[in-house]
């Protein structure tokens, strides 16, 4: 069994989808997996009292995003709402990973797209079965998982495992125990990877 | 004349100490000068209502740091009085980089040293005065420095400049007019300077 990254991400982050550019490219240098696990960052922003950032980081991160994108060929946009109820995404992802991890991750990435490069609202039930359709997810189950209850728990379990291994933002990446926050630090886990740790 | 990059830290940062480490190096690669400019985070915090980070971001960061310096090896010590006031620290290197600015450099490697590694309360006169021995910086030259009207001006200039450039925190690299934040992006930056931006 491959060696794993646990991937912890909220689908309405702005640098989590800076960091799902990267991250399977540098686990794959590695021969290591990815385990994408999506959670509800507001849950955790409301528990710890954590606010948004003032007008002058703002600034910076409206910057910021379009370049770190462009790096990686992708064109970023900022959503029109933000930040949007990514709950409804997290609970699809899921429950696709349920049956297929490798289908969840393209469903992760055809989020991440269409929310901040093609400017859809990932909040919308619709927009998420359409995103499913080219996986071939029937839109009818999508719709039914979405109000399951046995899923709704699923996505408050990853948001209480974030926690309880001491997330306070997203992305974090978990590797051999070791835990590096922000889409800034993949380069330093890359290194990590290929030292095997200092 | 070389090209520059305009390092803004304050002597308390713990993420300036970080990225002191590696921006000469990174600079060096590239042919550019490092222009190191202190300011105070303190000023800017309290004048945008920046408060300290939620115990779980400190949790990290306690971890994080010692494991950062590691890779530099470096021996990261967590200071006593946290954060320290900074200001004489900055007040000193200024009127240093007056005269001499690779000094100023020198200086403010040991301070960093000192506050960060040796445990000592850079805060403190008789430290900065230590600290600046072996440098032939005459000590009753730096206690007058310190209490200059022209060196106090000096700190609030560099402080109002880094509001100006929409500075939110430290550390902060700006080269041929791109800002990057935060000592995680040294990589990004070094890349920028490989390819000549993107």
């Amino acid at each position: 069994m491959s060696k794993t990254i646990d991937f912890y991400f909220d689908f309405s982050s702005l640098y989590s989808y800076t960091g799902h550019l990267r991250i399977e490219e540098i686990a794959n240098k590695y021969d290591y997996s990815v385990n994408w696990i999506p959670f509800s960052l507001g849950v955790v922003f409301k528990k710890m009292n954590i606010s948004m950032p003032v007008q002058a980081k703002m600034n910076y991160v409206m910057k910021d995003l379009p370049r770190y994108a462009r790096e990686y060929n992708r064109n970023f946009t900022f959503p029109k709402n933000f930040p949007y109820n990514s709950i409804p995404a997290a609970r699809v992802m899921l429950w696709i990973k349920q049956s297929d991890p490798a289908q969840a991750i393209a469903f992760s990435q055809a989020v991440f797209a269409a929310a901040f490069e093609s400017g859809r609202d990932c909040s919308q039930q619709d927009v998420l079965a359409d995103l499913a359709k080219p996986l071939a997810i029937d839109s009818d189950a999508l719709r039914a998982a979405l109000a399951d209850d046995q899923i709704k728990a699923l996505l408050k379990q990853t948001t209480d495992q974030a926690i309880a291994q001491g997330l306070f933002g997203a992305p974090a990446f978990i590797v051999d125990g070791e835990m590096f926050w922000g889409s800034d630090r993949i380069d330093q886990m890359d290194r990590w990877l290929a030292k095997g740790g200092w």
